[in-house]
């Protein structure tokens, strides 16, 4: 099993920044960062992952006001860990190739080959205005996704991996014949011109892709190393899986290649009423225009003009977030939840499995998930941080390293050697 | 007086890289870096400072092609270091506002208000191509640098100093009315949403400009709070620190928010001789196709074509790097160099003030341009790293600590206390 740690501070949970346990001081905290890395690492995580989005406001969830950028952040972090993963959120929609490709081979080569590029198309409109741009429609952003990643991979692979020789006395400081000059023309991008950064540890980082949507699955299966996922529901979650493993089949890729990581939200207690007293503190927290504004963008329309205690209305398909908005409609009209139901439950795992109870009955989800084929691993995200991280590392990992579900230890360095994926060779 | 170390591996000197003295393994070496950092701050430097540009090639100078990228460097030594200033390259041509904003203040954050951006516009016309872009002209792109700038002073000056108060029981994470959102409408760039950073230690990083020319001057002037420049004549620095003096008057500003720092291109011995030595044998391990490029891409035209030991040939004015050209041709028209020896100098020091000498003769020099009012301080461009660097702080700064020149101490923790700046207030 695979685990990666979300790290979305001061929690995932709307109102989680506000329980006792939960660090808010001295805003951006860098410490905090520290010692959710080194919690990771100690409890022999796979990665480290990182969100992001541009723009900020008010109204929004605490944890997108205001932050580090990921790519600076992850190259701090590189100095204070020696084998967890660093996984930064990069757009395709509001970035360069070179620009992209440059700084994770960057981090790559800065952290000894654990870097990982999470793939986005940037799901939200008002980051164009910060950029002064419009956004563009969903599958025009997905065709500009395939154009970047191609265009990332040929820069990768500008260098040789023994290029730089530094030969002093015979004065060769790069071999010849060592640099192929990418030349790269797109609909939507054009690159001619060699990256001026070796090829790196793990010769490109390890790619994670995150979209649902029939687009999204698509990008995931041709491209992607990891694919995160929301998934709820163990059938829907396996029937997920395997679509994903024959899709990457369908692109001459073995399933193994590519590792399926839902989301979980777990919130861990010594007890299961302790861990359910957390759970009802953190709802008592929720401020509630907060949760309407994140409900709101989740479902890509205005949800404070709609009752409360009623079902969930019908609602028009929209251009943004296509299959998160479908997953968290399908299951409220499953699971019969009025609106005031459903927000709760964006308020904490926005459409992501939520688990409430102790070490051992977390575990055991985790491991049905695993043995059932719905999951090769999952990507933790805790409602608060330190607290809830901490007392999953304590509570639950070593259940997974007791049955034999998880890793006593990092037996590789880089994370292709955590993941078991391997280093793909030069394309030239 | 203020110092900073341009930091080029594996060195400044074209043929810097292949001295026994040198590191040149496993390329490119953090451990070097993390040396260089160290032996800065050991000698009270105010700044580590990263060059930047896009795009590789055999030819070029060895430092330029394969590195790490410098907001990911500087953000893990961030963590290597407590006191030294981060300065970074970044291009108002080839990226976002949002973009550079964002790094820097998150740099800043990471830092504890260490860092500087070097605003610079791109001189190299084939950087466009890795970008699928036209290189702007010269005149447009220090306009696009003006909007840039203005539109990054307003992205930091985003949220109040003290907008993240995190009243877990008021349930109040940012203070109200703490947010001014942005709105930038200018003709190359367009801005509109709030920086997703808090505001900075430093309010604002240290901007550096290194622009010599007219336009160049004019930006420094009114946005810079260091000009980094190339002089090699007493005069003729002179002359450049008080027209920089008198334009930032002409903005309101007084002459010490202005520091102006030269680069300087020190060869260190114990002896006269040693030194004389050292140069000597960096000269013959000059790769001529490579003295060539340099050369070339400096002047913006071939020189291969000319004879080599004929005095300097007339050259077409270009849109490229204007004051630079002009500099080193005026070097070789005053002092009657051939071709040739005109290449050694830029193979060398590449325009700036090149010294040789033992660590008080170099501290002479540096001590008459600073009395001398041609310098506030200077950007030193070692050889090759890290002896020669080791050297200078060996050798050069206890001297100049000795006379009162330099500080034998830190008296503050961020860069604009080292420079002593004033942390820019918050424009609502």
């Amino acid at each position: 099993m695979r685990l990666g740690v979300f790290v979305q501070t001061p929690g995932h949970h709307v109102g989680g920044w506000r329980h006792p346990d939960a660090v808010v001081d001295g805003w951006p905290n860098l410490a905090l960062m520290k010692h959710i890395a080194a919690t990771a690492e100690r409890g022999k995580f796979d990665m480290f992952f990182l969100g992001d989005g541009f723009a900020t406001g008010y109204g929004e969830h605490p944890s997108t006001i205001g932050k580090f950028e990921p790519l600076t952040l992850l190259s701090a972090l590189a100095m204070t860990t020696s084998r967890l993963g660093l996984a930064a959120t990069g757009s395709t929609t509001y970035a360069e190739p070179y620009q992209i490709a440059r700084s994770f081979a960057s981090l790559d080569h800065l952290s000894g080959g654990r870097a990982a590029w999470n793939v986005v198309t940037t799901a939200y409109s008002k980051s164009a205005a910060v950029f002064g741009r419009q956004h563009p429609p969903h599958a025009e952003r997905y065709a500009m996704a395939e154009e970047f990643v191609e265009a990332c991979r040929i820069l990768w692979d500008s260098w040789a991996d023994d290029a730089f020789i530094a030969d002093k006395k015979a004065g060769t400081f790069v071999r010849p014949g060592s640099l192929n000059v990418p030349s790269f023309h797109g609909k939507y991008f054009t690159v001619e011109g060699g990256l001026n950064v070796p090829r790196s540890p793990q010769g490109h980082p390890v790619l994670i892709q995150a979209g649902s949507s029939g687009p999204g699955q698509a990008l995931a299966s041709r491209i992607a190393d990891v694919v995160f996922t929301a998934q709820n529901d163990l059938t829907e979650a396996q029937a997920f899986y395997r679509t994903v493993k024959v899709q990457v089949a369908g692109f001459g890729r073995g399933a193994d290649e590519v590792l399926v990581m839902p989301g979980v939200f777990p919130v861990v207690g010594r007890t299961t009423g302790e861990a359910q007293e957390i759970f009802a503190e953190l709802n008592r927290n929720i401020d509630t225009a907060q949760a309407f504004t994140v409900l709101s963008e989740r479902l890509g329309s205005d949800m404070s003009v709609h009752p409360l205690d009623e079902p969930v209305p019908d609602l028009p398909e929209t251009e943004h977030l296509k299959s998160r908005a479908a997953l968290l409609i399908e299951m409220a009209r499953r699971e019969k939840l009025t609106l005031r139901q459903l927000y709760y439950r964006v308020a904490a795992a926005r459409g992501h499995l939520l688990l409430i109870g102790t070490g051992a009955e977390i575990a055991d989800v985790l491991e049905t998930w695993f043995r059932a084929g719905a999951a090769d691993g999952f990507n933790v995200m805790p409602p608060f941080f330190p607290g809830q991280f901490d007392a999953f590392v304590a509570e639950v990992v070593p259940h997974l390293q007791e049955r034999g579900l998880f890793r006593a230890d990092y037996t590789g360095t880089t994370l292709r050697d955590h993941l078991g994926l391997k280093r793909p060779a030069r394309r030239s």
